[in-house]
């Protein structure tokens, strides 16, 4: 089980071990460099996801018949696929993080060093403000994809769900991306899946942030309409703990006795 | 056709052989570090699949507009897509059968011994309550969950559907995972795609159980309100014995002249 | 392009070829062993399809909320996923034909013999039937999933795209499957995709079958209710030729100067 | 990052490098060759998309009950479920480009020369005409697959959204199929899905054309009913060289210091 192996140069998402560098600065220029084309992928995945979620909204307002399922499920095919492939694009140039609570499991995990978590975070949180400027730039109609709790939900459930569902992803990427295996290369299709999966549910309930840069674009450009942002802060923080923790437990077993 | 080869341990599901072992015992360190990981996998598995059903049971409560169809074909990509995704995820740590009666088919075929096959069962039956809780506590109304027979189908043949998607599931877990071939890493695609298809089917004739710990968890959290619950125990037993019989048949043929 | 590597024997869905034979009938016993195998796949594929078909008219009728589209896309899923997961679970055992039109591809294509040719195409009806006949008994109502021309498609253009969409599949085995590449063991889902992208197009115009034994069963079962059988068995049949022609022609291109 | 293998054959979409040739006439006879096959392959493309179109538009005029969303995700599967198994049938043969904005990608990416794209240019216009007029003669009604700006979107958002999802796509194939890798030979997927999701945003914004030969066709067959039809050379064309500099951009990181 869970054995990493390093340099794995040609498919490996993170060839670069910052932990192995002469001084934490050392790669600073890469880190920029990456940090530069994670904005860009950050960019391009929400933009095609916020885009699916503002055409729902849009054909849900032209005509009478579409239903409140039709619409979560395109929304989660927007998210799940517009991850899918982005993160498959991405892959072996920057990682295709696109989510500070998964650059956060990673610092955790040791793949990435403290200076590219922060200019991977400050990348993508300025990407989900620069996808949803140009929807709602491209679109008619006020912006669609701010996230806020359903109907009859309260704050502390919306944030155990987004807990939930962000400690889904994380252990995706971890699991698939992290981990080195047979199916690694293929791990895109794996962690898109969970998203799609996790948006099946939390739409409705919790407005499925699950990633504070995707919760936090569309706030800025609209003026934080709610006062419920900061559950999309807590919530996936909490989940990239959760996910990380257990992750850790089970490398744990791993190097004990348990042969898997 | 069909040579299962043995040790191929990086990417293998079962790389543990329990019939190697010495004694029954001797491996019961590892049955209960496995079945508690399996615990946590069936939880995940369980607990994005009920929250998508739960989903949609609210969405429906919402609106007018919403179909029987596209409630069924989100309850399939509930079960669907996050069996895909938490097999994949646990593949390699447990073997991700997250069900007893695919517990049972393994158990059949001497995949695993008959320790680790009762620790899996009790792992994944609370693993279904588990599951079951988080939902009932995390979202609004009842919980949505329960498997009966739907309207017009006799108690006979929602036993004899449960029965054939099953085996349908325990087929694919024996001839995707079980033997090995070039696309066994990506086993829990097709998996999850079965569970997805047979869902379409029987969602609305069955309740879709195929699974006795899908069925069992939501029962207890709601105080067993269907009479039926039985038949999500025979049911599925039945459909474990039908694929494990097929697949001895053909596993037969093989070693006879058979050249496939 | 195009070339046919024989004898690679684990992954191969073919590993037994006919044409090496001493006389047409020396390999019989593995002719009927394999078609007794692919009796059960076809009636494992269509049964799961069939259902899914039958769930769709049950909860068409159960609300008046239900669309049109929503049938067709559910339609089209049940048999594209349902072929998708049966063909992977049989493609190493028997090839999962599970359509005569396909055998005769592949007839064509020397890739099966006479013999087998004649007991698969017997094994695929007999499977259709038999399919049909559990949906019939496991569920109420009459029998959903005969296949006919819809309301203003006249019988040439409902047997042209019949033949269309025939020859896309047969494309799909000849191009992924019978060829021998990478991505040759996933061929099943390509193939399956291909069923499922056919459906969207053909159910509402033709009624898609694009294999006579999944029309031919239901008609047996329900005692040939429609006079317009007779387009499932010409449009396939001239598809399949379409099929082969065309990949004959590739083949013929990739054996002269054309570097691919 | 991005080092591009040459003379990888039996899997490369592109095994014939046009620049090393004596002249640029020199492979002519392959070009024209391989421009007949992508001329079935773009027709096969848009048969099945138009197809589904179709489809859609007939259902929805059957019935009061069809939605403007799920008429959209069907659009969306169409064409992105059809493209990917195209891709996946021609991508050894031609390359399953069916796309001119993308041909020009590959001109510019020196995968492709000027004589090859023209013809393709050609093959590919001329297979969109004959896929709409197969679908126009087959089934009732008029054509229903024309794009154009839905309401309330003005011609310079429309061009803008042409432009970003084309440029998705020319990406999709930049570095999922140009680039060689482990999933190289599975890049029909990512490519299949990735127009998938941009239709998800762009069917009810700009009609979703994003590929010239797929807005050409149908507007040939039934004569130019908008006078928006430059939308779809202009933004497509725009989309194919924002996506062809990023990728340089890329490329030119990769050979400097950075490390991934
Ligand atoms: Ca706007
Ligand atoms: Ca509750
Ligand atoms: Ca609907
Ligand atoms: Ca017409």
């Amino acid at each position: 089980l869970l054995s990493r192996r390093k340099n794995e140069a040609p498919n490996s998402p993170f060839p670069d071990d910052p932990t192995s560098r002469g001084s934490l600065w050392a790669g600073i220029k890469d880190d920029a460099e990456a940090a530069l084309l994670e904005y860009v992928g950050t960019t391009m995945f929400l933009l095609l996801a916020y885009g699916g979620v503002q055409a729902a909204a849009t054909e849900a307002g032209v005509s009478t018949t579409n239903s409140v399922v039709e619409r979560s499920v395109t929304v989660a095919l927007a998210f799940g696929i517009s991850l899918l492939v982005t993160v498959w694009l991405f892959y072996r140039v920057t990682g295709g993080l696109f989510n500070p609570d998964v650059s956060l499991a990673l610092l955790i995990a040791g793949v990435i060093g403290p200076v590219r978590f922060v200019f991977y975070c400050i990348a993508q949180l300025v990407g989900g403000i620069t996808a949803a400027a140009i929807v709602y730039a491209l679109t008619p109609g006020p912006l669609a994809s701010n996230t806020f709790p359903g109907p009859g939900v309260n704050k502390a459930q919306a944030v155990f769900i987004e807990m939930f569902i962000t400690s889904a992803l994380v252990l995706a990427v971890l699991m698939l991306a992290v981990e080195k295996h047979n199916s690694t290369p293929f791990a895109p299709i794996g962690i898109g899946l969970t998203v799609f999966v996790c948006h099946l549910w939390a739409v409705i309930f919790s407005g499925c942030g699950m990633n504070t840069a995707r919760s936090f674009g569309p706030a800025v450009v609209t003026g934080f309409p709610y006062d419920t942002q900061w559950i999309y802060w807590l919530g996936p923080f909490l989940g990239s703990l959760l996910g990380s923790a257990f992750y850790k437990a089970m490398r744990m077993y791993a190097t004990s006795a348990y042969p898997c």
